[in-house]
C-alpha cells in the first residue's frame, strides 16, 4: 500500500470541521477551483466549483455527523481517495468518497460523492405513502400499477390536504373514492400514496411553501414545476407509474416538461370531477403523467369514456407562438414540428393578451368562489405566491367575471376553429425547468400565454418529452379538438 | 487535465455490460483482490473482495440503467476516478464513482460507491408512512417526538396487518387506536407510520417471509431482529424517535441489541395491552426503542403509571448466563458489568432448559388459542418459520399446557427470588446480529434461553447498547424486580 501522503489527514478534518460548523468559505477553498470539481448525492450531481458553491451557499449547513470508519487509497504522494462511513446525529450511516489532490493551494477536493440515508418518505414529494396505501378494486390493463394521487382527490379514509396544512386540519376523512381514483383502483393499480401539490393548485411551479419544492431528477437544482408537483416528482423518481392530477391552467404540462414526462390534461368535462376539489371549474380538467407513452394512453382507456378515434391528423406549428418560449426551448420544439412535418402556419396572436387576461380573471374569480370564504380569514397561512393570487382575485367584481367569461367564451370559438380537425405543436412550458430559487413570474406569465390556449379551447393537450442538447428537460405539447384525447395518445406513440 | 488513460474507457463499459447481465465472474475480476477494496451504497460499505464477491452473487442483479453522463479525473496512466450519472429504468438518477487502478490484471475498481433513488418507502421497514401518518391529540413531554408502531397494535382509521398479508386482506378499519398509541399521540408524540413485524411477532429475527428483513444501519448484511424489526430500524435510521413494539420473548431486546439502540420490556402488565393484538398473553409486553436512554425513560412517563421509585440498585452479573453468549458478547456485557460495580454470583441454572421449554409451550399453545382457527387452513400462507412454530403449537394438548403453566409458575417465583432487588446483568441476545441468509435456530435458541428470565419473572428490562472492538453492536440488558421499570430506566442513564 501506498503510505497516507502528509497533510492529507489534516485536511480531511479540516474539512469535517468546516463542513459541521456550515463554514462556507473553508468548504470553498477545499474544493479545488474550476470547472471539472463533482460533487454529488442523491439530489444530483453538482458539476464544477461555481454550482457546487452555491449550493453550499443556499443549504444552511449539513446534517450533524461523526466520521466512524476512514479508508485512504493513496495513489501517490499528492494524490489520494478518501472513503468515510458517517454516523449521522439525527440516525442512520451514511458514505463519503472524495478525492484529494495537492494543489498549489494545498489538499483540495475534486470529487465528492455523499450518501445519507433516506428519510421515511419524501415529504416534499408525499403526505402519506404505504405498500400500497389503497390496494386494487379489481384486476384490469393497469395491473400491478401504482398512483401517486394529487391531493385535491379524495381517497377514501383520507383527508384532502390541498398542499396547505390548516385545510389538511380541518378536513374531514373522506368517505369514498374520487371518481377518477376509484376507476384507477378498479382497472387494477394501487395508490402508492397521496402527493404534494401546490395550495389549492394555484401554482405552475411546485414551490409549495410548505413542504418544500419536490425534487427535479432530471434536473437537479431545479423546480418540478406545478401544481401536479409531488405526483409528477413520484413518478420520475419511479416510486409511481401513474401520476394522478389536474391541469387548469397547465399543472400537469409544466411540470411534464419540467421532468422529461408524458403528460394529459383531457378534455375539459371528459374525465369525471367526482370528489375532486376544484380550483376553477371552468377550466379544471383530469390529467396523469408517467414515463412511458404507452402507459399514459392505458390510463386514459380506464379514465376516459369510449369516443370514436380518428387517428389522422396534420400537424400545424405556429412560429408567433414558439416565438413565446425561450431559444432553447423554441429550437426543440421547432425541431420536432419539422421532424414530423408539422406545417408553418401564422395566427392572429393579438387577441392572446386579451385572452390570457381573461382566463386569468375567470379563474381567479371562480377560485375565489370556491375558496374565498375559507380563505379570507387565513391569508396568513398561504404561502405569498398562492396568497397574493388569492388577494388579486378577491377583488374580482361579478361584472368583471361576466365580462371575461365573455372573451372566454369568443377565444374558445375561435381557438377550437383555429385548431380545427388538426394537432397544434407548440410547447408546454416557455423555457426549461428555473433554477430553484429564481424568479417565476415573468416564467408565469410565459407559460400560461402557451398553456392557456387549451385552457381556454377545453381542449385536449398531450406533453412529450424531449431534451435540450445539455440534456434538460423540453414538453413538445400536442393539442386537438375537444375529445380527441385519444387521437393524441396514438400519436404520441406513433410519433415517438 | 491529464488524458483518460488508455484501455479505461474499454474496461468501464466491460463492467457496465457485466452488470446489466449480472454476470458474476467478469464483475469480480473488474474489482481488485484483496481486504482493502471497497464497495458502498446506501446499505453500508463492504470492505474487501470477498465481502463485495457475495454481495454480488446473492442480490439478484443491480437495477437496470443507463449512463447519461461520465466525468474522468485521470490521476496517471495507471490510475483515474470515473464518475457516472446513471439513469434508471424503474426512474429517477443514480451516482457511482469508481476509482480504477491498473494492476497486472489489467484495470481494476479498488473503491466504488453507488447512490440510486429511494423507494417512496422501505416496505421492508413500513406499511404506511405519513408525515405524520397521524397527528399528535395534545402536548406534552414527547411533543415533537414521532412513532413508528408495529403493525400489532391498532391505528385508527387503518388496519392491523400483524406481518402476515393474508392477515392484512381481511383485517378491519380500527375504530379506536390502542391505548398505548393514544399515550404517545396525547403526550405530543406523532405516529410516522405503521411498521413491519415479523409475523403475529412469532420471531426474534425480522427475517419477514413477505416483506423482508429491514436494514441494520450499524452493521450491514446482518439481520435486524425481531420481531420488532421495522420499528428498530426506522429508529436506527432516524425515521422516527420512538419505535413501539412488544416483547414476549425477546422481541424489543434482540433487535435493540442488534442494531445498538435503547430498549425496554415492560413489567408484564404494567403497561396497557387494549387494542393489541396478542401472541401469548402470560408473557407480552409492551415496549419500545430509541436512539437516546433520555427518551426511552420520557416515554415510560407517559405509558406507564406512576410507580414508588427505589434509584439504590446492586448489580449482579451471572458467569453461567454469560457463557449462554458468544465469546464477543459476553466479553463486552462482562466488561460492562465489572464497570459498574456488579457483584458475579453463580445461579444454579440446571433448571433453565425446563424452564426455557415451559414458557415455549405455554407461549405456543396461546398462540394457537389466539391464533389457530385463522391459521389452520392458512399454514401456506406463513413464512416456514414461523409455520413451523405454529404447526407444533397445534399439537400442544390442554395438559401439556397445563403441566407447562406449573413449572412458569415456579420459575417466575424463584427468578424473581434470585433477581430480588438488585438488578441482572445480562446480554440481551446471545450473539451480535448474524448474517443474513445464516441459519437462526440455535442463535434463537440461545436468545430465548437469556431473554426467557425476565418473560417468565414477568420482569421489566432494559437494554443498553454497547459495542465490540470490531464496531458491531451487543446488548446490555438490566433485569429487575416487577415494577421497576423506572429504576432501570435512571440507572440506565446514571450508567450512560
Amino acid at each position: 500500500m501506498t503510505p497516507v501522503p502528509a497533510g492529507l489527514v489534516e485536511a480531511f478534518w479540516e474539512y469535517e470541521r468546516a463542513l459541521m460548523a456550515d463554514d462556507v468559505p473553508t468548504l470553498d477553498r477545499l474544493f479545488a477551483d474550476g470547472p471539472t470539481t463533482l460533487r454529488g448525492d442523491a439530489h444530483g450531481l453538482l458539476v464544477g466549483h461555481d454550482q457546487i458553491s452555491a449550493f453550499r451557499s443556499s443549504r444552511g449547513g449539513a446534517p450533524q455527523r461523526r466520521i466512524v470508519q476512514t479508508h485512504v487509497q493513496a495513489v501517490d504522494d499528492d494524490h489520494a481517495l478518501v472513503i468515510a462511513v458517517t454516523e449521522l446525529a439525527r440516525g442512520g450511516r451514511g458514505q463519503q468518497t472524495q478525492m484529494w489532490v495537492r494543489t498549489d493551494e494545498g489538499w483540495q477536493v475534486t470529487a465528492a460523492h455523499v450518501s445519507v440515508p433516506a428519510p421515511a418518505l419524501d415529504t416534499r414529494i408525499w403526505r402519506v405513502v404505504g405498500d400500497p396505501l389503497v390496494p386494487p378494486l379489481g384486476s384490469g390493463p393497469l395491473d400491478g400499477e401504482s398512483v401517486a394521487v394529487k391531493d385535491l382527490y379524495a381517497v377514501q379514509g383520507h383527508r384532502v390536504g390541498a398542499g396547505n396544512p390548516a385545510w389538511l386540519a380541518e378536513a374531514r376523512v373522506e368517505p369514498v373514492h374520487a371518481r377518477a381514483v376509484e376507476l384507477l383502483l378498479e382497472a387494477g393499480a394501487s395508490v402508492r400514496g397521496i402527493a404534494r401539490t401546490d395550495e389549492f393548485a394555484y401554482s405552475l411551479a411546485g414551490t409549495n411553501a410548505h413542504y418544500g419544492t419536490p425534487p427535479n431528477p432530471k434536473a437537479p437544482l431545479r423546480i418540478s414545476g406545478g401544481s401536479t408537483s409531488g405526483s409528477s416528482s413520484a413518478v420520475s423518481l419511479g416510486q409511481a407509474s401513474i401520476g394522478l392530477g389536474t391541469d387548469t391552467g397547465g399543472s400537469i404540462r409544466v411540470p411534464a416538461a419540467y421532468q422529461g414526462l408524458f403528460g394529459i390534461r383531457t378534455t375539459h368535462g371528459a374525465a369525471s370531477t367526482y370528489a375532486l376539489l376544484p380550483l376553477s371549474r371552468s377550466f379544471d380538467a383530469v390529467g396523469w403523467v408517467t414515463r412511458s407513452a404507452e402507459l399514459l394512453q392505458q390510463v386514459a382507456e380506464v379514465v376516459l369514456p369510449p369516443t370514436p378515434r380518428n387517428p389522422a391528423s396534420d400537424l400545424v406549428s405556429v412560429p408567433g407562438l414558439l416565438s413565446i418560449a425561450s431559444d432553447e426551448v423554441a429550437t426543440v420544439v421547432d425541431r420536432y414540428a419539422a421532424e414530423h412535418g408539422a406545417m408553418r402556419e401564422s395566427w392572429d396572436l393579438s387577441e392572446l393578451p386579451g385572452w390570457l387576461s381573461a382566463f386569468q380573471t375567470l379563474q381567479a374569480w371562480e377560485a375565489w368562489q370556491e375558496r374565498g370564504a375559507w380563505v379570507a380569514p387565513r391569508l396568513d397561512e398561504l404561502g405569498a405566491d398562492v396568497r397574493s393570487r388569492f388577494e388579486a382575485a378577491a377583488l374580482i367584481d361579478d361584472d368583471r367575471a361576466a365580462a371575461a367569461r365573455t372573451v372566454v367564451d369568443a377565444a374558445r370559438a375561435r381557438i377550437r376553429e383555429l385548431v380545427g380537425d388538426r394537432v397544434l405543436v407548440l410547447p408546454s412550458a416557455a423555457t426549461v425547468a428555473p433554477l430553484v430559487g429564481a424568479g417565476l413570474d415573468a416564467v408565469r406569465a410565459a407559460n400560461m400565454s402557451l398553456t392557456c390556449l387549451a385552457g381556454l379551447g377545453g381542449l385536449p393537450a398531450v406533453s412529450v418529452p424531449r431534451s435540450t442538447p445539455q440534456g434538460l428537460p423540453v414538453g413538445v405539447c400536442l393539442v386537438a379538438g375537444p375529445g380527441r384525447d385519444r387521437d393524441l395518445l396514438q400519436l404520441a406513440i406513433d410519433l415517438d
